[in-house]
């Protein structure tokens, strides 16, 4: 298989701001120092009434297609991944795709994934431009403010609503896929469920979304590290010469955590949670966007994804020296 | 990339029956002859109360497994192709990878397409296994009975729930996949779309599927053609050299249109739809299990999937000479 490159990114918020302060959340201002305090997130960027999953993917999508001067006719690929569709009956790439004007000979299709969609989708659009050449996109998309119940502190405070558009091609630019390996376990289904969001009707209890909040930290402590070490091993690379750690910004807490339990330097471990929120399978190529121009070529950089599922993987990547333009 | 071939089949079908007769449609002796001799479709199976998505998928892929006397464990990739999932977090394939005992390095991903989703799953697993290699299940499913608005005659009449599960690898036995191509025409959005299902709450109209069966029906007869003839071209091949063409089975007037529109014979072109009804992105390899033993060695066997999103696409597979078992 041909090797495979993300070039850039592009991105979109929801258009409302939601601070996790005692007027927003109607908490006391000690709770909600408490509560910014452990999750290390101050706002979240929410969709505004009229926004949904397909605006701010179109909106990614516009700006990663503007930054790179690039028609939607010459994209090969368009995948969306997402959790929260506008619809169930069509997708969301569908939407995208008859909006923007992508041409008609265009692989389209949505993916479901939750945290882990970053790495679950580079697989699948680098294995399909792998098979048939070209260059495609991967949005990854979500608004969980709609699936929030309003009620739910541990999670309405910490999710963001947010899209990312990433680049792929096997030309060489950017970064270099050089590794990409996910996990699975179904048998944690329950730790985060969307009750009543779909065609399972839940009268027991209300619409919305159920975490499992010391469930999934118990499993991120776990399988996480695990993950990151099968991967060290199956690249005999240790973890030092990684200049780079991007975790699935759950929260400052599980990232700290993680960081902690894997010895990292606080430098190799940036974060971007604290105005965004967890932005779910968004937020890795949201915090690769910024960290694009810090790499050097030769730099290593590690994706962490985890959640939902319950499914985990990491993809190694490497910054290249750019082929001059052709 | 390697060949990829798919080995065999297996099948669940809704636990109920609805026949299209004037008791259970509430209509006319008249009107319900009149609607059995267009669509072809006299009973369809309908997911009992209790059973969803996830149980239609996970006792296909139980048959499958069973079949091929595989476990679980050996299975390296599971994508389950749905639009009507049990809840939008979680994917149904999570709930197969638990329920059924998967390992945990196996791929797990929900992709979501309706009746081309046999044609763009095949794609996806195909890049996939190509690019990481061992076997893989594509399972298709879907219970669209909970979606249709029961007072909708034109779309009530035509879906059946069901699921099919596929069995996928580089091994030389059964069928090898030798062209498959997806299109797509995202302005269309508006002609199939499942209204108040997810995130969009629409409270203008009721929850459920609507469809403008004439512009769905003007895009099969024109886009489809034109599909087939792009791949003939493609693979330097005529029509005529094709030993079954298995049309994605909307209902027989829809399958008959287009046999005739391709100067196809009866023989060509098999059906099953009369008491499976539209099965969504589950018929084509429905359809594909009937014929498998009725196929010689060297047979070719185009499969083509058309619908909702737009989205339509073929895949040209020719049945080999297994190798001997390893």
């Amino acid at each position: 298989m041909p090797d495979i490159y993300i070039h850039g990114f592009g991105a979109s918020v929801g258009a409302a701001r939601e601070l996790n302060d005692a007027t927003a959340l109607g908490q006391s201002e000690e709770d909600c120092l408490r509560i910014t305090k452990k999750t290390g997130i101050h706002s979240r960027p929410v969709a505004a009434p009229n926004q949904y999953t397909s605006d701010l993917a179109c909106s990614a999508t516009t700006a990663l297609l503007d930054q790179f001067a690039i028609a939607p006719t010459d994209v090969n690929a368009l995948l969306v991944c997402t959790q929260t569709p506008d619809h169930l009956i069509p997708g969301v790439s569908s939407r995208v795709h008859g909006r923007l004007g992508f041409a008609q000979d265009c692989f389209v299709l949505d993916i479901n994934q939750g945290c882990s969609g970053f790495i679950l989708g580079t697989q699948a659009i680098a294995a399909w431009l792998g098979a048939h050449g070209g260059q495609g996109i991967l949005v990854n998309a979500d608004v969980y403010s709609r699936l929030v119940r309003p009620n739910d502190l541990t999670t309405r405070v910490i999710f963001g609503d947010a899209a990312a558009a990433s680049l792929f091609s096997t030309r060489r630019q950017g970064l270099r896929v050089l590794y990409s390996r996910s996990f699975a376990d179904g048998s944690g289904y329950e730790a985060f469920v969307a009750r009543g969001s779909a065609v399972m009707q839940e009268e027991a209890v209300p619409r919305g979304i159920y975490m499992d909040g010391p469930g999934i930290l118990n499993f991120a402590l776990r399988a996480v590290p695990e993950a990151i070490a099968h991967a060290m091993r199956d690249m005999n690379l240790e973890l030092r010469a990684i200049r780079k750690v991007l975790f699935h910004q759950a929260n400052s807490f599980v990232v700290g955590q993680l960081a902690r339990k894997l010895k990292l330097s606080e430098e190799q471990v940036p974060q971007n949670c604290a105005e965004l929120g967890n932005t779910v399978s968004a937020s890795i190529p949201l915090l690769l966007m910024e960290q694009m121009n810090l790499l050097h070529p030769g730099d290593l950089v590690l994706a962490v994804g985890f959640g939902v599922g319950l499914s985990w993987g990491v993809t190694l990547m490497e910054r290249v020296v750019d082929s001059p333009s052709p």
